[in-house]
């Protein structure tokens, strides 16, 4: 593995990011896996990152505090009800302001510090439950600005940013995990743990995940 | 002062910022301070920065721990000697990865929970030390990804990167300071304090400094 180039795949540790990287590992990439602990109610999947990280076999795996609960502004930072009625129009109260854009600026940095000129980012289209920042004409801009922002892109160099999920469903992004081999078991996707550190089934992160499975025809190697 | 608008302005505690923050409070807004505290060599700049806020009358001051050292490659987060000979052509060891970028993004997060669209930073297109991430091509570049990534972005809101010194000489910013009546006495620029808490007096940032007090006519009133 140490010939492929190498690549800064940020890694949640729920399904879409690790399949991800599993792609990007399957590509030939070099993985430098990073995880951001923004203080997130659903903290139980750092602990899934880090499974994941090392399944994949990651030449490191950082896991970056970085506290955005001051900020407020969103279910998953502060403390507003996760609904649990259902995937509502519109941008839902779990968007996170600039999430993204912050965790893809941190992973520039380490990408540009490492050398590496290609992230990845589970980002997806169709399936987005409304967030701004997981549409390709975000990604399009922030490639963009990342290359007028750094040395690297000042002196030629490209950065791209790599999102393999944008036009999948759910259910096409099962199947692309069973294809790369991603530890899908390993995984973590609610929003909104019970007390006994189980998923609770009605979040819209539950709701997509179940769908995808069922229209996948594959049951749920982590439930 | 509660008739303004908000504005989220990275202060660093540095000359520069801290004649901003100042301009900002001119022109009438109200002040939400950021600082980062990414573990830079030079940390005595944060209690700069929270007298600085509390001498502009911020109404929140976030000091945001953020740690970029694991990601190495510049002289002010890693092992790495800060250059004391002068300005050299070039992007210089000081630059740190992606910093304006992650930076700005964390701003952004901050400005779009507040219900802020003014973000002020004290970049600098003439005296900017060689650093990609001050120059105006990224900050228009920031500024159209901004408006993609973003909630307020989608619905209409236009941010805007206020960068009030970008064609200002050090010695234009030292007679804006005084003009706005920034608290001069109480910022700090140097890279590389000495044992004692003084500055070097011979890093990239103490030479600029006082160029630009020494061009202006102005005595330092930090020294």
């Amino acid at each position: 593995m140490t010939a492929g180039r190498l690549a800064v795949v940020l890694l949640s540790g729920g399904l879409d990011s690790t399949t991800v990287a599993a792609m990007a590992r399957a590509e030939g990439y070099r993985l430098l896996a990073l995880t951001i602990d923004y203080n997130q109610r659903h903290r139980i999947e750092l602990a899934h990152a880090a499974r994941v990280a090392a399944a994949l076999g990651a030449e490191r795996h950082i896991v970056l505090p970085l506290d955005l609960r001051g900020f407020g502004g969103s279910a998953l930072t502060a403390d507003i009800d996760v609904p649990k009625t259902g995937v509502e129009p519109g941008i839902p109260v779990t968007y996170v302001p600039a999430r993204n854009t912050i965790f893809l600026s941190v992973a520039l940095g380490w990408a540009e510090a490492a050398g590496a000129r290609d992230l990845f980012i589970g980002v997806n289209a169709l399936d987005y439950s409304g967030y701004p920042d997981c549409r390709p004409e975000f990604i399009a801009a922030f490639e963009a600005m990342a290359n007028t922002a750094t040395k690297a892109g000042v002196e030629g160099a490209q950065f791209r940013i790599h999102t393999p999920l944008a036009a999948m469903t759910k259910a096409d992004i099962v199947a692309a995990a069973v294809s790369v081999g991603a530890p899908m078991d390993l995984t973590w996707s609610c929003y909104d743990p019970t007390p006994a550190g189980r998923p609770c089934g009605a979040c819209d992160s539950c709701r997509l995940r179940a769908k995808g499975f069922a229209e996948a025809g594959v049951p749920d190697p982590a439930l």
